[in-house]
């Protein structure tokens, strides 16, 4: 097996390089494919790898998933970084790094992955819950005292819902639409579920 | 095959009885297992017919999707009547439809199933996307002049979205949540997408 990566980098492939190419293998047949139909033998074959490697770098299909499916570290930053801001804008300042992000082929593939495995596997599912929940509630938590559990799921079921209308069903005029216009339109919801009372005033 | 309608009906096993019942099984494994693995023959054995009475009565798989997939005529009803009601409260009102619609089984099943084949496979994307449109558009329009698509489709992204949330992801504490508190959250953002500005005014 040739690495084509060898001559422009200078250097022999390493471990690094082989365990990042299975990452990348296996976050797309994730995505297009569903956690189920992702096979070990799948992922190795669209790495270019033997089956054994894919078992020696990651162990358990769950593992895997867990690992290439995280939020990427950039993003789990800049949700922490938002609450710094004021406060006003903090729907219109989410809607921008999440629908933006969605426009990255990266954060793309990992979010419709997630959603996809979710979809057709309970255990996708609850590996799912734990990162939705983790990285939009200590967003949540930093805005408000009042229920930020509830507030940090309510964002994610506006922003699962956009991504699957957008980019699974692809949904019309949505599908379409720029970004910054989809931005203008999901911003007031994101500041309604993070700082607006969530229950009706008393009649 | 015995029928045990038969006896508590007073009447024999008719074409009518066969479909609805090959009708629920169709409904309840498209929901279940995606669309893909769906095949004739499952939902045969599981409505306890021959696969060919199947094809007989339905023809294709996607003819077959379309039509016990399709949404109930009751809601269909029920939304076209919304319209009716003060503009103020169209928000509240559609949520009370949508989110208490889901807490009973056969909507439910349909809704879950809709998604579920859509993040799985194109051609029913294709046929989510039409009823989506279709349903959701026809409110839109009577509340609004001003872009019903838009509007239309962002109420059906919050809607898939907390259906993913509730009933497949099961993220608590959405999950165990009242049915009126869910509807207290997501009134207003309905009622933003239905009747106000989908651009933020000028600074």
């Amino acid at each position: 097996m040739s690495s084509p990566d060898t001559k422009r980098t200078g250097r022999r492939p390493g471990a690094t390089d082989t365990r990042e190419q299975i990452a990348a293998a296996a976050r797309s047949l994730f995505a297009e494919v569903g956690y189920e139909r992702a096979s070990f033998r799948r992922i190795a074959a669209a790495a270019g790898v033997d089956p054994a490697l894919v078992v020696h770098f990651y162990g358990s299909k769950e593992d895997l998933f867990r690992e290439v499916m995280a939020t990427p570290q950039e993003y789990a930053v800049g949700l922490d970084r938002l609450a710094d801001g004021p406060r006003e804008t903090i729907g219109r300042r989410l809607a921008e790094l999440l629908v933006g992000g969605l426009e990255l082929p990266d954060p793309r593939t990992i979010v419709l992955g997630r959603i996809r495995a979710a979809a057709s596997h309970p255990e996708a599912a609850a590996l799912v819950r734990e990162t939705i929940t983790r990285d939009l509630h200590r967003l949540a938590a930093a805005v408000s005292d009042d229920q930020p559990e509830k507030r940090a799921v309510f964002v994610g079921t506006q922003f699962v819902g956009l991504a699957v209308a957008r980019y699974i069903v692809r949904v019309e005029p949505l599908a379409s639409m720029n970004v910054s216009d989809v931005i203008d339109v999901v911003a007031p919801t994101f500041q309604h579920y993070l700082t607006e009372p969530l229950t009706p005033p008393a009649p």
